[in-house]
């Protein structure tokens, strides 16, 4: 989808140059930059790095805080068998294809993507329409250039085309490859067809501990450590139910071939919150009448089913009311992911809900909604939150016969018949030996239905075949005196289930860098020299909330410098020193690139009365006043307590010029 | 080595009664537990999770914020290159061996240490001396306990076992394979000697991208992503020397039988420093005075060369002036870890400062003392602090040709007479191709005396040859119209250095399991059960502050609760409300065993006159007062402005009892 992004102040957004502004202010770089760099792969400087924690700081004040979530901190490394039970292993994969002359690995489906794209615009060039620049890596507009001498499409071709772009993640491999067949794409750089798209696993695999058979991988989510943990913070949460547990901690995803800067990279920060509830409860939310009236932009399945983008203003409590939000936890959660993108500086006109296509959620999900931010690259996913239902923690205790349940007391007892398996253990143990545990499990696990078959061929045959897969060929016979199946009657005064759960995830890197771009705007230098970069980010986020600049670089300065970032580092607010020697206006001007909220400078005024003055990013209007109060305002300020405005209304305005010349 | 680990009363510590409480309140966890357990790998729960956190948050504010250091995060993936040039391909490796029968691996150095050891124990036992247990896991008693049988040893072996121990960690595969043969040292599980040690890197291996030709690691310490950005920090730093990177973020090490929980695992947070010096500043450091009379416990390498383990407890200006810390840089760090480990509880009289022997240093350490723990383990290695002189930024930079140095303007120029090396670029580049780049970097780095055989065999024979590993042979000629080496006299008015560097690198699990070790002790209850366990975490670090504990589940209790800790919340500090059946008492324990500092009780005083009860934990005192005061009152304890005894002389004391009985 081509977009045109706009900086803070609606005016188009001239992504190389804040790339480069990023780049000199070390938000982020290559990672291994001077070994020629790795695709995928961004260390954060000092900004960045800032910036980040500060995120997590009231990300983590936001949910886990505020709702008395179970923090946890799980290992990165996982391995082999629990990322198969949970799918991973089979489905976590994209489809790649090669290209025979020249070996070049390219994703099918951004294959035929681009080339598609780029047959569209050179048709649209063709018909002397306008075309849009999308923006690009380099290496890509080459490609594009060559594609654009192609020519004029029929009208027929052209609906096919853009048909076929609208459900570009629908289809699967050997789909893709139909797709590369049919419209006869080549690779430009060598004119050939690659080869039939073949899938490839996006787990970094490895091995752990020295004797090489034993494989892991680097978890791809932290969601699988949050479930393995489920019976041991249900007890930790004193067995109450609902609850939540979340994680933050990096996770890997090994993409074929990387781009776009932080939106799509190999490893990187992931916050996820795990909502345990019961599914027999309705899914609601004892908090759902605090945000019921907060509005959200949705853009909901049958929206797009009928092709459209427009998004649906609307209150939650509607929204849930009318069915378009499942439930309310569901619903819940939208609105406060929605609270805190507002809440770190992220732009309201910005953000929209969108829900999944039945056929593009993930293989775990039964109905997910993501909250897309709009960037230079169009809507970006950067928080999905999905109703896993139980289907992680049902694989997992299936797989390993732990019990990942809930045991509620029933308020009235309830009298049930129905088939009850009895295992001798006495006799089962030695009879199956090391596959035990593994056949019981699958015996246990029968339904009804099943039970009522082994049932028969026990009393027929007096022995009976199950399906356990992995022990022997799959097919394991026991007869009835090792395991006996009966028709029974019992009172049950507990309730046992599965919870379903409600996952809120959020890629830190793409809010971090859509907030970048939410935040960034230029404004004329005093000079009249090209516009000057500024990043308005809240003060919560900034990543350093205040500059100190003296005048000079005078020594009589230095202790009111020393004092005052000493008063601060003690009320908790980072500051930095910039005593270099450029000028005032330099200084400043670099600190607005850095997102630096405000500004304190000492001159020789301060020598003779002790006042400083206090400069604000966004207007660069100034106030001056004894140390104190300066503080006691900044203070207000980044918590919150004041606007700027309120301090103008309090404090004496300094008109003093900021000056762009060298003034030593 | 054995010691008798105590608790914070300094009684002995049942380490077994410990793990059990630290398991059950879900400190940390084995992870993946319900799949079997992975050796070396642990999930932090809730109140491990919280605790990790406030000691991070504690070091980010004692180091980066107090110095102004700039903190960056880079990737944990790294490709191969980076690390084979920093010499980790090659010597990050422990020695293992085999068991020829059972197929076991094992570390060669432990398993020497373990038999000999045993065998000493064994002739303690058989000449009636008393046998310290040392804390093991059970699968090593049970070998422990066959090797007990054998009987008494002659002086001779004793002492020669002593010496071999003492110097355990100083030999190589060899050497350990020469132990096993002469001292027919047998894996007790099979009877059979195990093969020849061999060498196995201790990185975990991966493959980045689809192409599996582009092998990575997981880095095994965070610093090599800080030295690959010197030059973009040293920039960001406005070019100011010296100046600390810092960084905070999982490392990992593929231990080959890891053991003793927290103490040696395979993925672990680390938080390191990298200090960048001008080595030709004596390694001064500006803030020294401020710390130099702070008293550390030393054992320095002599004391060590002479046998004995005895500290001496000395200030640390003093120790620099004597030579004994090599420079103030370092002297400066040892102290502000000191004070580190202070500030977050752990205890004065478990710290010392070890410097390494010169044979046991990392390949890239010129000195190094480490702040070493005393623990139910032994004394444990839980912060480096290491010259790493200019070895990393070298090699990178001769590796790569990217200028990691330092340019600093002499104030006086200087004249210098020099073998001058003038490259042809218009021939070079075309005649080396690919290879232009190494050669060119092989041959500006040669040092003054090559040149000077160089410019000798070039005026006699028209060229020379330079060996450049990787390239051809290795061996690369190039002639006298490619490159010209001539003695030349030029003034220089910049110097240009590689930067020294010291680092402080933070072991963070251990530091956080060694703080539960120190702040652990029991107390009898009242009721006169079994001994309770208490955690008296300093307010700064504990999971969390405060407990708020209604009376009983009376509906008219739960208006107070919200607001009490709605309004703790919104002043930072982080509260949990039990509500549970328990009786206050039990609660009350259990939170004790969290290690949660003060206690909230709201009872039916409270719905009369607004007063709640305040208790803190290791007295187990309480106060009443209005809300408000409360609250103040926990604010000032958490942050340090003020104590209990404080507290205590301020607030009227409240005499009930802590009740062990339900009340409702």
């Amino acid at each position: 989808m081509t977009t045109t992004a706009t900086t803070l102040k609606g005016e188009p957004l001239d992504k190389a140059q804040l790339e480069s502004m990023l780049r000199r202010r070390m938000f982020y770089t290559p990672s291994f930059e001077i070994y020629g760099g790795v695709a995928g792969l961004y260390d954060y400087g000092p900004p960045g790095c800032a910036l980040q924690a500060n995120i997590i700081d009231i990300w983590r004040k936001h949910f886990v805080l505020e709702e008395d979530m179970l923090e946890v901190d799980c290992t990165v490394l996982t391995p082999h068998d629990v990322l198969k039970t949970s799918g991973h292993v089979d489905k976590f994969a994209d489809w790649m294809c090669k290209d025979p002359k020249n070996g070049e690995i390219m994703r099918a489906d951004h294959f035929v993507e681009d080339i598609l794209e780029s047959r569209l615009r050179a048709d649209k060039e063709a018909r002397g329409e306008k075309v849009e620049e999308k923006e690009e890596d380099p290496k890509k507009k080459k490609k594009k250039a060559k594609a654009l001498e192609a020519a004029k499409l029929d009208d027929a071709t052209v609906k096919e085309y853009e048909e076929v772009l609208a459900q570009i993640d629908n289809y699967n491999g050997e789909q893709l490859g139909e797709l590369i067949k049919k419209y006869d794409l080549r690779n430009p750089a060598t004119g050939v067809q690659p080869n039939p798209p073949v899938s490839f696993n996006l787990m970094f695999q490895t091995s752990i501990g020295p004797s090489s058979n034993f494989p892991g991988y680097l978890r791809p989510e932290t969601a699988q450590g949050q479930f393995l943990n489920f019976a041991k913070l249900l007890e930790f949460n004193t067995g109450q139910m609902p609850f939540a547990s979340a994680s933050i901690g990096k996770s890997y995803r090994n993409e074929i071939s990387p781009r776009g800067g932080l939106l799509r990279v190999r490893e990187f920060l992931m916050a996820e919150i795990e909502h345990f509830v019961d599914p027999e409860s309705g899914k609601k939310h004892h908090r759902f009448h605090e945000v019921e009236d907060i509005e959200l932009d949705l853009l909901d399945r049958h929206t797009q089913l009928s092709g459209k983008t427009t998004t649906t203003r609307m209150k939650i409590g509607d929204a849930v009311r009318q069915g378009i939000v499942d439930n309310e936890t569901l619903g819940y959660f939208l609105a406060r992911i929605h609270l805190f993108l507002k809440k770190i500086g992220i732009d309201q006109k910005k953000i929209r809900f969108r829900q999944h296509m039945a056929n593009e959620m993930a293989h775990y999900a039964c109905d997910c909604w993501d909250a897309e931010l709009l960037t230079s690259s169009g809507w970006v996913e950067c928080v999905g939150c999905a109703d896993r239902s139980a289907y992680d923690l049902s694989v997992h205790a299936k797989k390993t016969g732990a019990p990942l349940v809930v045991r509620q007391r029933l308020d009235e007892p309830k009298v049930i018949e129905e088939w009850a398996v009895e295992i001798d253990k006495k006799k089962f143990g030695p009879f199956f030996k090391k596959d035990g545990k593994v056949v019981e499990a699958a015996i246990l696990a029968t339904s009804q239905e099943e039970r009522g078959r082994l049932a028969k061929e026990l009393e027929e045959n007096g022995k009976a075949v199950i399906n356990v897969p992995g022990v022997g060929d799959g097919q394991v016979e026991f007869s009835k005196d090792l395991v006996s199946i009966k028709w029974q009657k019992r009172v049950e005064n507990i309730r046992e289930y599965i919870p379903n759960v409600i996952e809120p995830s959020f890629g830190i890197g793409r809010i971090l860098y859509s907030l970048i771009e939410h935040n960034y705007w230029t404004r004329a230098s005093e000079g009249g020299d090209e516009a000057r970069g500024v990043l308005s980010f809240p003060p919560a986020v900034a990543p350093t909330k205040v500059l100190i600049v003296p005048l000079s670089s005078n020594k009589d300065f230095t202790p009111t410098v020393r004092k005052l970032s000493q008063k601060l580092r003690s009320i908790g607010i980072s500051s930095r020193v910039d005593d270099s020697s450029a000028s005032i206006g330099k200084r400043y001007a670099r600190n607005d690139e850095l997102g630096t909220p405000f500004g304190v400078t000492v001159d020789f005024q301060t020598l003779k009365d002790g006042t400083v003055t206090l400069r604000e990013r966004d207007s660069m209007r100034q106030v001056r006043a004894d140390e104190e109060k300066i503080i006691e305002a900044i203070r207000a300020l980044v918590d919150g307590t004041k606007t700027w405005k309120d301090i103008e209304a309090e404090l004496p305005l300094f008109e003093g010029q900021e000056l762009d010349v060298p003034v030593r």
